[in-house]
C-alpha cells in the first residue's frame, strides 16, 4: 500500500464503519498468503467477499462456473497472472495466462470456446518484452485451439505493477451428458495424476533465486484440454477433474474432500516426483505436494474404469507418465492422509497460505 | 518497470530477436498513453497484440465480441480497472468494475447475464479498504441485475500494485433480432448523449489533484443496461451504442466513424456538458469532448425513430438529460466535425493517448 499522501488517497478514503472483517487472522492488511490458494484464500473469500458482495454472488465464487445459455451449458472462468518473473525457463506468464484459464474450464470437461485477454502495463517496460510474451500467448491460444475475441489494454505509473499482469477469462461448451465436478466424488474413487508434480513450482523458484540444480528445471505449463477430451471420449465414468495449481496437489485434494465429505488416501511412494523436483524440495525444504503445477490434472475416476482412462492417458503427450496416487475413503472425511515410505501415516493439511508466492 | 538486477529477471530475460514491433511512436518501451484508449492504444493493438497473437486472435479484439453458443448470440467483454484513487467521490473501483463491464456488454444490446471478479491486491493494504470495495462490486452487481459466478485473487508485492486492481468479465445474450453495432451506422442518423458528458473524468481528476471548484464534482458512474433495455423496448431502430469512456465521447465517435467509413457533425452549443465540469475543464485546459465518462452513452439512430427514443430515455433515471448532439454525415467519412459556438467548424481527432490517465 503507497503512503496515502503520496497518490492523494488520504483525502478520500473514508472508510468510517469499514472495519477489518473478522475472523480474517491476525493482519488487518492483506499478507502475501491471501493470494496462495490455500486456507487464507479461502478465508478472505468466506469472510471478506462473499458478505461483501450480498444477494449478487451466486454459489461459492470458485475457480470455474457452470452458466446454461439458451439450454447449453457453459463453462465460464477468469485467472489473472502476476507470476515473477516474467518469462521463466519453459514459457512465460505469457502460455501461462492462456493455459491457466484453459486448463480451469478444462477441469468441468469442456472445451474452451474463447478467450479475452486484459493486459496491465506498467510505464517504461520494454516494448520488446511485451511482444514477446503477447506472441506467447497467441501460440498458446492455437496450440489450445482457442480464440482471443476481446482485449483491454490498462497502462500504471512506473514502479508499479511489475512489467506485466496478464487476466485471461473465457468460456467453452460442456458436452451434453459430461458432469464433472467436486461433488461426483464416490468412495473407492481411483485418484490418477497425469504426470510428475511440482515441476512449475520449483522452475519459477529455480529462476526467481538463482538456484541451479545441476540441471534447469523447466516449467512444464501445459493446455489439458486436449488430455481431458482423450479422457472423456473413452465412455469413461469421470467424477472430478482438477489442476493442482496453487498450493499444490495437498490443496486441490483438500478441497475436493472437503466438498465431496469424503477422504483421500495417498501413497506417498506413488507420487510422480522427478529426482530433480525431489532435490530441489529437499534443499529448499518444500513439500513437493504443496508446489504449485500448470500443465497437470488431477481425476477421480469410477475404479473400474481407471484402467480404460490410464490407458487412454497415457498414449497423450500430456499423461505419458499419467499414474494411480491414491483412492476416495470414507474413513476421514475432509481429509487428505498420506502412507509415507516407512509404513506410517501423516495428514496432508490445506495449505494456510503458499510457500512460494506469484507462481502463477 | 522495476530495474531487472531487483528482483531476479535479469538471468531470464532471453529477449534475442525479440524487437521493438515498428511502427510503434517514438519510444521503444510503455507510455501512459498506451492504456488511454486513444490512437496510441490503437496502435499497440494494431501493431504489436494482433501481429503477436497471430491465427488465435478473432476479428480486432474490441471492448466486446458477439459469440454464438448453441444458436444464441452472447457479448463477451472483459476490462481491467486501475482508477487511482481506489475511493472517490461518487464511488469506487469497485463499483467502476461493475459498471464498466456492464456498459460495454450492453452496448451490443445485451443484459449482463454473469460476471467473474479477479482481484489484484497489494500486500499491506487494508482489509477495511477492501471490504468497502467489495461491498461497492456487490452493490453495483445487484442494481445491475447480474450475478458474480466465478473469480481469483492474486497478492502482489508491497509498493507494487496500487491497493486493489480488479478485472470483470462477462456475458450477456443478445435478444433476437437486435443488431447493434458501429457498421449499422447510416448516413442521418440522429447522433444522442444519454446525458451530461465530463464528469466522472473531472471527479477523478478532482479529487486526484485536491482541486475545488466550490462544488465537489462526483462520478457519475452507473450502469446503463436498464436504459439500453427501455430504449430498445420502443422497437426503434437503433444503429449504434458506444459508452464514451477513455479517450471521452471524442474516441468514440472517431471510433464508429472510422469503422463505418461515415462523418459526425456536432453541434458545439448542444453539448450536454454541465457548468462545474465546464469551468473546470477552462481551468485545467482539457477538453470535455476528450474526458472520460463511465455513466454515460452515445446513441446512433434511424431519424424518425429520434424522437421516440428520446422520449423513451428522458423518463429513464440515467436518461433524463439524453439531449440529440449531432448527427451522421457523408461529407468527411472517418471524420467528426464540430460546429463552434462562433459559426466556424473544427475538426474533434481521435486523441492520442488520454489527458487523463487511470480514470478507469
Amino acid at each position: 500500500m503507497p503512503e496515502p499522501a503520496r497518490n492523494g488517497q488520504a483525502a478520500t478514503l473514508d472508510l468510517e464503519g469499514w472495519a477489518c472483517p473478522l475472523p480474517l487472522r491476525d493482519s488487518p492488511n492483506i499478507v502475501m498468503g491471501h493470494g496462495g490458494g490455500g486456507a487464507m484464500s479461502g478465508e478472505l473469500i468466506e469472510h471478506l467477499f462473499l458478505p461483501a458482495f450480498g444477494a449478487a454472488a451466486a454459489g461459492e465464487m470458485t475457480d470455474s462456473a457452470v452458466v446454461t445459455v439458451g439450454g447449453t451449458r457453459v463453462a465460464f472462468s477468469t485467472d489473472s497472472f502476476v507470476v515473477k518473473p516474467m518469462i521463466f525457463p519453459g514459457g512465460s506468464v505469457g502460455d501461462l495466462a492462456v493455459n491457466g484459464t484453459v486448463n480451469d474450464i478444462a477441469m468441468s470437461g469442456a472445451q474452451p470456446l474463447v478467450l479475452s485477454t486484459a493486459f496491465i502495463l506498467e510505464e517504461g517496460t520494454p516494448l520488446s518484452i511485451i511482444h514477446r510474451i503477447a506472441t506467447d500467448l497467441g501460440a498458446a491460444a492455437t496450440t489450445a485451439g482457442t480464440k482471443l475475441v476481446t482485449g483491454d489494454t490498462k497502462v500504471v505509473d512506473s514502479g508499479h505493477g511489475d512489467g506485466v499482469y496478464i487476466n485471461t477469462s473465457g468460456f467453452g461448451i460442456i458436452p451434453e451428458g459430461v458432469d464433472i465436478r467436486p461433488q461426483r466424488a464416490r468412495p473407492g474413487d481411483t485418484i490418477i495424476a497425469s504426470g510428475h508434480i511440482g515441476v512449475h513450482g520449483v522452475a519459477i523458484l529455480s529462476c526467481r533465486e538463482g538456484l541451479e540444480f545441476g540441471t534447469t528445471i523447466r516449467s512444464d505449463t501445459a493446455a489439458l484440454n486436449g488430455l481431458v477430451a482423450t479422457m472423456i471420449a473413452t465412455g469413461a465414468d469421470i467424477h472430478v477433474l482438477r489442476d493442482p495449481t496453487r498450493g499444490g496437489v495437498a490443496a486441490a485434494l483438500n478441497e475436493i474432500c472437503t466438498t465431496a465429505h469424503l477422504g483421500a488416501a495417498l501413497d506417498e511412494r506413488s507420487l510422480p516426483i522427478p529426482p530433480e523436483v525431489r532435490d530441489a524440495c529437499g534443499l529448499l525444504g518444500l513439500d513437493p505436494l504443496y508446489v504449485a503445477n500448470e500443465g497437470k490434472l488431477i481425476a477421480f475416476v469410477a475404479p473400474d474404469d481407471a484402467d480404460t482412462v490410464l490407458a487412454a492417458m497415457h498414449v497423450h503427450p500430456h499423461g505419458r507418465d499419467a499414474t494411480i496416487i491414491g483412492e476416495v475413503v470414507t474413513e476421514h472425511p475432509g481429509m487428505v492422509v498420506a502412507k509415507t515410505a516407512l509404513g506410517g501415516t501423516r495428514v496432508v493439511d490445506l495449505p494456510a497460505g503458499e510457500q512460494l508466492p506469484r507462481i502463477c
